[in-house]
């Protein structure tokens, strides 16, 4: 049974109390079962990891393929923003990566918009709380079929 | 049976023929195909229409809650980074709004990783194929069902 | 009976439903009404137009001196912000324009504050609702008498 | 008798012999007699100030309230440009302040068409000429009535 | 026989009334004949068409191919700085395209030095009237010819 | 017999050698003998300079009047990007000058589309290999003849 | 007994009134009573002086010395944005000087959390009301016994 | 008895020996015995915690809550400048915490003016030393009294 | 016998004491002296004056004419980098106006290279310490002179 | 007899026939008489130079030592705004130099503004013809009698 | 016999695999071989160590002195561009530093260009493969003996 | 016995007497015959040259294939900074080039860290005095023995 793995960055352990105006509700634990769950539908395992260190988060993206992981459903959080070591570990291996954010990154703050790590990932997908995640998902078994000619 | 609009602007109508490296080699006609049948699955009529004009793409979007479509799949193609008055429609009605793109734009030049309409924007899903327009039908189904708390 | 043009741009056939806490409660057959009749007390008859296609606004603005307009009240919407071809428009015909705005565009986002328009128009009113058209028609009344020294 | 304060600011003394070319022929002195008879005919008392120093137009718009003027019609001159002094200080007083500017700003150097004072007032009107005033005062007498819902 | 297109972009139908400084006192009807004229002289047809509507503007590039243009001659106007659709439009088509200015934009207000659509276009001739069309079709037909190892 | 000078400037003698992804296989000497051809069958005898001193372009171009030269049709080659000095003394002269480009500047990096030398130029053309020159001394004779209203 | 002045800054003097959600509502009066209290707690005569004149701030810093105040704590309003005569003030005398702001400035407007005053000042406080005040009393009482190897 | 947190960032371990001209000649323990002192003076316990990675700090801060400290008194250290994490860490607990600084980061080179951290801090102290941590802990006991009404 | 006005700006009251390593040693009225006694040597009279408001600066200018000043000598200090106020001050009189500075503003901090007031002045000097002055007057007596064809 | 040199750099040649409305109708031979003569009167010999040659100026400075020269009066021309090799070439040299413009630069093309090369210099003057010259060698003289405290 | 401290930053552990085209194909092992090998010939112990977590890296930086490294060859990887606690542990600590890299980080994307380290580094290499750290190995071998008067 | 080249740029002549503190003690003839020693003992001739003239170092840079140089080291000087036309000959040679420079050229004025010739060259070697040259010519041994895969 094929594997994919949730890599959720800094601060996102503290999902349903911090800043419910912007991130819901939700703990992180019902959002890791919601996508696990989401994983059996579609008949693929996936393990669920957060972490607040950014070398943390380089070891286990370096260490995907190893794993064999076949891709990668990413929110780097606040690395998102200035993490070029997250960026260049994302290019650096063959695993696919989907970058998801649960809030629209482009209506708040000017410097959310923009992501160091995006040029490096297959896609992104922004806005649709823990759903972020499914779709992401998602999005990662479409690219494990067939990738065709779309730019990277 | 509820109704979903996906609105291809500018350019799209090429698509399949227009610098395949970048925008794949399937025609607008068989993404459009596409959709439709993911949304008969989701039990979604979908309906698309494509445009050069900025002003038939403002008129189709404020149409949008007369024609009682659930929500807006839009791709706007170039319009992304610079018309303001897309934006602005896309602010000021009630229908939701997803804004999609084939290819990935933060891996492109500069100019293309930003966009004036995802702020008036539910979310934002680029750089899966023709897989983003799915992907953005889903993420509206996920929508019509609750919102909860998270940030415009 | 002189006859003066107001020419409403993008988004704004929406008004009186779009955003209210930003644009007010008044639809713009109100609106138009409005400066019709203040028209009217001044002995000039006003012809308002809409469009959201920023072509047939500069197709109004180059027909103005045709149909013998003596002046344009214009309020381009979101085209203030990047709309070269209406400024250009503007500036290639002999009939006065003045710019005016429902809202305190100074007051919204960084990027409203900026109009490439009204450098090529003879003077700016914003802020002061569907008065905004009311004090344009007034300043263009004024400036149909004499214009004197006043830089452009 | 109700009544409201005009504010000039720095240099506009020099009304009349100053850069002809971008402000007019037409003295301080005239300009205020304009106003103030256009006052008479809507009813309004006016009265009129100039200073070049920053801190008395702050002490001015201070006592505003105090001297129980409906309003303020404020022609801020260079400081305009860079006072963040009367930016605050129009921000923390109740009576509404109307900017305005006989030349198009929009039209001269660059660093003229940014106003940081702009933000906290109610509306700006430029380019008119003497008649920028006269448009000011009426805007403000619509104020009075009833604002709305226009944002600020 | 074969065919080249001329395209004119916004505003240039007011040629010869339009600020005859800056783009001269001769009509666009007259600039059409002078190129036609030079078209017959090099054995080539050309056909002219000029519109306000940048969605028409990008229609007619789309339909250079099927109309069996050899290449098209394009002044896109006051669309150069900003318009990214007729950027890409030029892009995605196979047919070559020249850009050409009736004035030198490089000595006019700043942002008429950049060009939006030129990257994606052979190559841009600017600053020399009517004639710029002209040695606009002389590049064309010279690309057509042999185009050899020069960058795009 | 009227002549026209030719001036290469920076790194053009490795014409043919250098990058010819970029500047094509031709040399120097052929694209001289090209102009000096194309220049016979227009009457006018063509001149052809290189060098890699800026103050040797300054000292020729300084001295075109003196040599009774007619016009210039100048590369300035890297020169362009910094050399106000070229910009100034092409400024300083009576002798009308054509900036001309092998490659189209603006399909490479960032620094390459602007120019410091064209706004002091009549015009500037670029992207058509050694045929830039052929065009810049047909626009030259164009000049010639008469100038009219374009402004510079 | 030692003395420290206290200078506050334009529109300091409508505190308790002006925007009281940023600046709570307390007034300056009650400010100054409860910095003078604290000062005598710690054997230290407070002065405290506000102005709305730039030019009289700049004259009361450059007193300092010459009326024996040990230090100043400064609150220069919305002087500390632009106000470069103040700094050089700062900079000038040989009295310390603590800046100080009632509200948290980094948490504002973009503009206000620049401070061009700050660096010639010995150290900045901002964000604790009233606080800040009593806070910068401290600050300066403790630079009065020694300052050590600690950067300006 | 109450107790705070005080969390100092990355390299001030060296404190004492790194760069004495700007930091100061007192090594970290002493500092902590400083202001454990203090603490003991008000009535608070104060604990003192150190590290050099980015992650620990946020883990320390999201745990600040659990441990039951009223408030963090917290010098980042070269993090203040890019970490976004520690921003959102400091935005997403509800224990206020207060930035801290030793030396007058306004007056050295110009990226450390800038602080992305202090947007989320209740306020900020730049400038005295050591006693920048004695001050912050004063702050922070004057916040946990009444915060009243003073921005965010 | 004629007379020129010399104007000291902010904080020039202190020169002498001030930052010595900058300004030098010489006070105000030594400096004053010195050209004073210049002037008696060229045959004017020299009226100096200084003051620390630049509404009272800004009215100096503005009489220097009624006081038949044949020209203005004018170290504007700090004001030189942000006062707009008096540039239009410089820009609105008649009677000719030279900056002046002591230290070499290009040598200094960024911000000090830049005059706001220079682009309305005759000319600029700066460096050469109370020279400045004596040198400033000289190039007043040579404008009053003749002029020619030196641009402003 | 001590002497002084006079470079002139880049184009000034042209001096007396080059854009008569910037930089006047006296030819550079006449200026140098007008420095030699006001040496003679001052006790100087004075040799002047001109160069389009961006390395033989920066020969010449570096030889300004050697030659026994006591100082340097330096106008640049277009080298000012981008030549840090004159700029380091005056930084190297133990003899002083002093920049001269001719033209107001502050009041021309925003470019001009600024000059590289015045860090290194002991003073800059600009903006009054001929006279600059003069100037720039009574400064010269003032400088080589005593320095000072005037920072560099 | 003497040691020197060889530190790899993030994502170099991947050497080998990760991006060949740009970092090559040889393994940090290998690497670590030659630079030891290269040290042995030099007399020197080489100890090479690799983390992907900042704060590793400076804990090893911070020690480098306590085990009696001589000096640290240094490639941060991707924290070369905004590890600013990485800079300030450089500038913290007595023993030299030198900064290395494989690519020429000046032929990359703009912001590789960009080190926020090496302005506290003793000096940078880039360009060479595994080379670069054998030269900078030579490079503090070189320092150790003799600094001289080179600028930090 | 295969030879290499070394280039030094402007000003580079005056190494031992030009800002000590900055560039060292060291002659330039000292440095030469340090280099050429380095040279021996690897067996390769080294050749010498300095130049203050752009042009002159082009022409050096042209020429090193035909003299049969096996490869460039270059240290350019201030040109550095501005000399595109050095950037495009070093790109346009076959031989490889070697930039190096004196000083750490991160850590003194901005503008000196960046380097427009370095994108074309193999490497940069900054900071280690006159070893600097020898790193760099042990760099082009080593390119010239193998290259791999490094990017350029």
């Amino acid at each position: 049974m094929p594997a994919a793995l949730v890599l959720h960055g800094v601060n996102l352990n503290l999902l349903g109390s911090r800043e419910p105006a912007i991130y819901g509700r939700v703990s992180l634990a019902a959002v890791d079962r919601l996508i696990r769950e989401h994983g059996r539908k579609r008949g693929v395992r996936v393990e669920c990891r957060q972490s607040n260190h950014e070398g943390q988060l380089v070891d286990w993206l370096q260490g995907a393929r190893g794993e064999r992981f076949m891709g990668v459903v990413f929110n780097p959080g606040a690395f998102t923003h200035y993490s070029i070591a997250l960026r260049d570990a994302v290019a650096a291996i063959d695993v696919p990566v989907v970058e998801v954010h649960l809030s629209n990154v482009h209506a708040r703050e000017e410097f959310r918009a923009r992501s160091v790590i995006a040029p490096a990932a297959r896609g992104q997908i922004s806005g649709f709380g823990p759903q972020s995640y499914v779709l992401g998902l998602d999005a990662l078994l479409t690219l494990g079929v067939k990738r065709g000619g779309h730019s990277r």
